[in-house]
């Protein structure tokens, strides 16, 4: 378990009380401050402090960019600044709202952490215009946060993950406070709506703290939201429903003083901040309740403080204040003047000195240092990442005598290793899944090393379940994606293992985060993050009793479409060689790394030595398992990428050496995926040369692929060979099966695979057609025989690898040796 | 608005009151031959009604299936039927929880309605054999609900869409009542957890009524559920939250006699019934309130009913009988004993008659005919689809009196059609979408034929909003993907539209539905249903402001995995090829219908006529665009898929045509993508010959297509011409830009394609050789004035194409005519 730290939020009791004249001054000046910048860098390209009369010059050609959400944001920055200051809380300010990017570059800005970061956006008039000028302007920044945003882990472009990212960064950080916003736009999608329930998992002793702020802000980009349309009582049933105990803000509507809304917000968030030391506090002492931790309703007026009405149609309180208020600005010469006395509404002479740099009055809010949010290393997780303590894997590898000849549960033996990297690591490295980590067999090892964490009430009876633990299951993979996500941004280390046919339920999840990863890549104060590992087993071919719903390996697809700067695809076929490759996923950075592996008990085909080459080469030739000689070159290849595959291939090379010795069969095993892509277009690429010096530049290849078999083309089609190639992969048949009667059905089994050889190497002869005769009889049989028995045939359940070269096929029930049909 | 029946739900009141001796035995024994019938399709092969001692032989050599939430699924169904019989409700049951397969097979077994359909499994001793065998068995049925299920339109596959698709059934079906149980693992995924939030979208006049029926047996496959393991008022604080009025029924634990728990359930289920009653009078009479409708909390131990302890650790009450409790049943004498004792438990001598058929007292509960939850017409929606009513969408194209002579934004222009859709279809179409309808330009035609949906509260000043509406948005891209799935299942039509790259949000659930349309396919007695519809707009190359995070064009290759039965991929690319495609979509049965379209305003290409052609051809040859002479071949293809693509095709062959023009150019457009497959691969696809007619197969194609450009690479890999395909699309380049300025970030701008022309066409001399070098430098020119003015070049955003064959360059601003430079 992580050592606790001694005094977490162990703040001096601060009473609630009206905010003196001075800090309630600081405060409105930051937050008009912070107001104007979001103004300016929605419209200005000049005279940014408007120091002269506003022209349409001044102003932006395109207006684009989000007022809305702005302002509350901006709101919660001052005061959230105020409460740092006092009590020294390390605090991550995570923003679910989409379009909040400029109130966000504003505040950094503000804090002077975006100066430090960006030198051409000093704290001068002309950085102000520089800062102005960039936002959503070719070759500038997003209008929503983004990686280039300091202090975001959180990008703005699709809603839903804001709390969740907030527990991922809070776990293990027993020292910080998440403020994390959630707009109530945002809490309308399916993945916030739940990841509210983060509270029942999470630990006040080993973990830190989340601050939910639900911003009340009443409207969407067209539709009021949901929230703000129920009765409150009905809202405050919700939330506590959700295990919180909410506080309400409320204020600024009907051109309410913000003097006043400000002193409300600051005795809430004191009596907030009260209450979540005194939870901490109970936890030291021993309390094991769960605490319902506080959250704060914040409803103020969408797009407040901009022109409350425009052409005669009520803006401020309104979806119409969204985007941008004043879309005519530079045209429209009524609305260059509400701009300019928008922008002089907040008295910019007051908030920025003779050079254009903050006043001191705005200044003076700032926190000093890393306890400025913009600035707060945890947002910049590379910069605190220690690498994992790695127990060498080669330990945990199983014993192959000869290939095939021994069996194991792959995931099972990852556990193992994976139950000390926990044991190392106990303060760093999370697993995340729906409920799938046990039926997935990385147990029983990993809980002898630790625990699921859980929150909610024991049950006597309840295994493997403790308050503090490192292992995180909800039933949601949009929970235990954003959790991850939150976790590896922050610095730390983990991995998903989940149902293959369901990761496609965080497909979109997956892209903004391949996205973020490719983006902090040109980023040079972006640190490297540890990769963002999945581990997806009960894979495609092993769906045989839940159905069709189960079965689609297509989540490689999509990740094959993001940059291949950024994803590796990796497929390992036995125990040893996936615990090669998680050793190599655990140790890699900046990568979303996709490893599909096999759960159920399969042969071993290598020893841990030859994973280790095998694996280290991504791809290789099984010279054990062909007939070619040396020094000549192969009459044919056989291919395989992925577990059964790869087991079907070795079936068929079987079955063409005893059939016909004289047929020069190369069999290739792909583990990495990404080695048959160019080298011009994925770093793992093989060079042409490479490619054709295994597959041939000129032999037929017959390729048994785990996904859809078209990805082997695409990733191949440059390749001298590629005209050769016959891929064959999963299908979208439907039915209900067997394991090996579903590997049929999609004509993935060693009987297509011989035929499929037979059919490309000319001049066999009569032998081979024989054989072809045979393949088809034997695969009739082996139909026949799952439809009688329900259970697959002997002669397929039953084979092995003969490691004198010879398939053992028993009681000649499945193949024919041949030896007496010729 | 749709015509409200008279008499919805005008139940006569029966108060609650404890059931009488014949009704509670009726209850029970249902429920016990469903639990009987569920344990044997799980395990038995044979001696179905246990008439001999139970063997080995007997058992199935792999048990597969789950057991744990059946019990509880079973109970409901007899409740249910009970509840049927004395008010004559149709109901509709939706089970989310994954794996209650044998269960629902069970009901609608003992319903009768399982042996009308297939008649191999008739109520007789050898159609419970069959029963028992086909289950989770080769070439038989899967172990959830599935499309095999009568009675189902819903998936038992991936979690989370139980609310969602019971609302989208509710819609426009007054006299309708959906039961639907929603597990509790299950409610911890996101889309469940926001959907109960659909009770603010529905109307108590205009549509049916969801009785939610959250399924507390407290555990998932290896572990609790979060909402059993909160206390009970935490739970009623959360369901009221959520606005309804919570009813608790638990029982069942430590033991208790399920006759007690009969009599609470009744009772229960009695008043909530009645409640639902005085709610639809009480908005017959006016009442505009929103109704907080009751959900009923069923609190009962997982696997209820199997042996409670097994080899000495707790299985009932536990998440050790989420799955097969006796694993080793066939292998084991005392588990087979076990077995045996359990299967006895219910008495199966008194719930089956002499010829194994259901006896009268189980029998009896069965309501009759159409009224029985499994013979239920609308979980066969086909039976009860009538086609729409469409207007001639011709009457609503836009004039072109040449080709781009005329702009339009083409979404606005669908709304006008779409809107007339919905005034001549009044309870039968929707339009869903997360809060863009407007943004995607549907408004403000569609607003004046009807509203959104809205049950939550109004304010002043709320526009197109109303308590009945043919629009239905929320904030959740699964809530509207699942509406729409229900609203289709039960045998209506619709549409969902969506920003581009956030559809990704629905990957897997399209795949559900894509797989559920697959096997429906190839079951009799499933009626075609409509096609489910997507609208992407707020497309890639459009997402200039909002950065890369709104960038991904891939759902389009997500689709293409999925059957080629089932997926239909169109890419209209003005005003009217747009509304030719949708006539299309919206008359069509059984597919996915892909739609990407622009929203932004743009050139118009296509007459009406040429529009209904070109879209029923699916691709063509725009013979007014190119330079080929009659009856020669083309020097090169010049081909385009996409909004940006076409227009970007054209500029090139203006450009070339200027400079070049004696190069025979051909310009080619892809509507219906599916038109690039071979024939062999998709009903769509063209004959090689028809292929090589259009692109040829031995010159240069320069193919620029809307997303990533290897599925043209994919699509098009068998054909003759593929060699000399070089295709230019979307790529992941991830920065903020002006329209044009992301399309030559892209390198899809028309100097790309013509330096493309040059480099593949031989021979061109030296005048290329000056246009390529005119094309560097018109592209740098472009990129240089973007940074410069945040706005894209004249040369670009005013270029017209020229109806007399020559593009028209403002001012020379973009690219020299070249007259004078040679």
């Amino acid at each position: 378990m992580a050592e606790i730290s001694a005094t977490p939020f162990l703040w001096p009791d601060r009473s609630p009380h009206p905010l003196s004249a001075e800090a309630l001054a600081s405060v409105d000046a930051w937050w008009r401050a912070a107001n104007y910048l979001s103004v300016g860098q929605i419209y200005l390209l000049d005279n940014p402090l408007l120091r002269q009369p506003l022209t349409r010059d001044h102003i932006k050609p395109r207006l684009l960019g989000h007022w809305g959400t702005t302002p509350g944001l901006n709101f919660l920055y001052a005061h959230l600044n105020r409460a740092i200051q006092e009590r020294s809380i390390s605090t991550l300010y995570v923003t679910g709202p989409g379009h909040g990017g400029p109130g966000m570059v504003a505040n950094a800005y503000l804090d002077g952490t975006y100066s430090e970061i960006y030198s051409g956006v000093d704290q001068s008039e002309q950085g102000v215009k520089a800062l102005f000028r960039q936002f959503s302007f070719p070759g500038g920044i997003p209008s929503h946060a983004s990686p280039e945003t300091p202090g975001s882990i959180h990008e703005g472009g699709e809603l839903g993950y804001a709390l969740s990212h907030a527990y991922g960064a809070a776990f293990d950080n027993p020292d910080l406070l998440v403020a994390a916003v959630v707009g109530d736009g945002e809490a309308e999608t399916g993945p916030l709506a739940t990841s509210w329930h983060s509270n029942k998992f999470i630990d006040p002793l080993q973990d830190g703290v989340v601050l939910p702020i639900l911003h009340l802000n009443g409207y969407k980009i067209a539709n009021p939201t949901v929230l703000a349309r129920i009765p409150e009582e009905e809202l405050l049933d919700l939330m506590r429903g959700y295990g919180h105990k909410p506080y309400i803000v409320a204020g600024g509507f009907d051109g309410e003083d913000p003097l006043l809304v400000h002193q409300r917000m600051a005795e809430t968030l004191d009596e907030v901040l009260n209450e979540i030391a005194a939870i901490k506090a109970r936890a030291l002492a021993g309390d094991t309740e769960r605490p319902r931790w506080p959250m704060i309703i914040l409803r103020t007026p969408k797009g407040w403080t901009c022109p409350p009405v425009i052409d005669g149609v009520q803006v401020v309180d309104s979806w119409r204040s969204h985007q941008v208020p004043l879309s005519n600005a530079r045209d429209t010469e009524a609305h260059t003047r509400l701009l300019e006395e928008w922008l002089a509404s907040y008295r910019p002479e007051e908030l920025f000195d003779a050079d254009g740099a903050p006043a001191a009055q705005v200044s003076a809010l700032a926190p000093v240092g890393d306890l400025r949010m913009s600035a707060n290393p945890v947002s910049n997780g590379g910069l605190l990442r220690r690498a994992l303590k790695l127990p060498d894997f080669k330990k945990y590898g199983v014993e192959v005598p000869s290939p095939g000849a021994t069996t194991d549960e792959a995931t099972k033996v990852l556990g193992t290793w994976l139950a000390d990297v926990i044991r190392d690591n106990p303060d760093n490295f999370r697993i995340f899944g729906p409920d799938e980590t046990a039926s997935n067999r990385l147990a029983p090892a990993v809980y002898a090393a630790t625990d699921k964490q859980w929150n909610a009430e024991f049950h006597e009876g309840d295994t493997n379940l403790a308050r503090a633990g490192r292992v995180m299951e909800m039933l949601s993979e949009h929970q235990c994606q954003g959790w991850l996500e939150g976790y590896l941004l922050t610095g730390r280390h983990g991995l998903f293992n989940c149902y293959e046919a369901f990761i496609h339920i965080v497909d979109s999840m997956f892209n903004q985060h391949a996205k973020w990863l490719k983006v902090t890549r040109e980023i040079p104060w972006r640190r490297s993050i540890s990769s963002l590992n999945y581990l997806l087993s009960s894979h495609v071919w092993r769906q045989d009793h839940n159905g069709f719903s189960h079965q689609d390996p297509g989540f490689i697809d999509h990740v094959v479409n993001k940059s291949a700067d950024v994803v590796r695809v990796y497929l390992p076929f036995d125990a040893n060689t996936l615990l090669a490759t998680y050793n190599h996923c655990l140790r890699s950075v900046d990568y979303v790394n996709v490893v599909v592996a096999g759960k159920q008990p399969a042969p071993n085909w290598l020893t841990m030595d030859q994973a280790v080459a095998h694996c280290k080469r991504g791809l290789g030739i099984f010279d054990w398992a062909g007939t070619e000689k040396f020094g000549t070159s192969p009459d044919v290849v056989l291919a395989a990428a992925g577990e059964v595959p790869t087991l079907e291939v070795l079936a068929a090379a079987a079955i063409l050496r005893e059939w016909l010795p004289d047929l020069a069969v190369r069999v290739v095993n792909v583990v990495d995926l990404m080695r048959l892509q160019s080298e011009a277009d994925h770093p793992h690429g093989l060079s042409d040369n490479e490619f054709d010096a295994i597959f041939t530049a000129d032999k037929p290849i017959v390729f048994a692929y785990h996904g859809y078999p078209w990805l082997i083309h695409r990733l191949t089609y440059k390749r001298n060979g590629h005209g050769n190639l016959h891929a064959r992969g999963y299908k979208e048949n439907g039915t209900t099966t067997t394991p090996f009667d579903m590997v049929m059905l999609n004509d993935l089994d060693r009987y297509h695979l011989v035929m499929d050889v037979i059919d490309r190497v000319p001049g066999l002869g009569a032998r081979a057609a024989l054989l072809r005769q045979e393949m088809q009889d034997a695969r009739l049989r082996a139909r026949t025989y799952t439809r009688d028995h329900g259970e697959d045939i002997p002669a397929v359940t039953e084979w092995v690898w003969d490691a004198d070269g010879v398939g053992v096929t028993p009681d000649n029930a499945g193949v024919s040796t041949g030896g007496d049909n010729v």
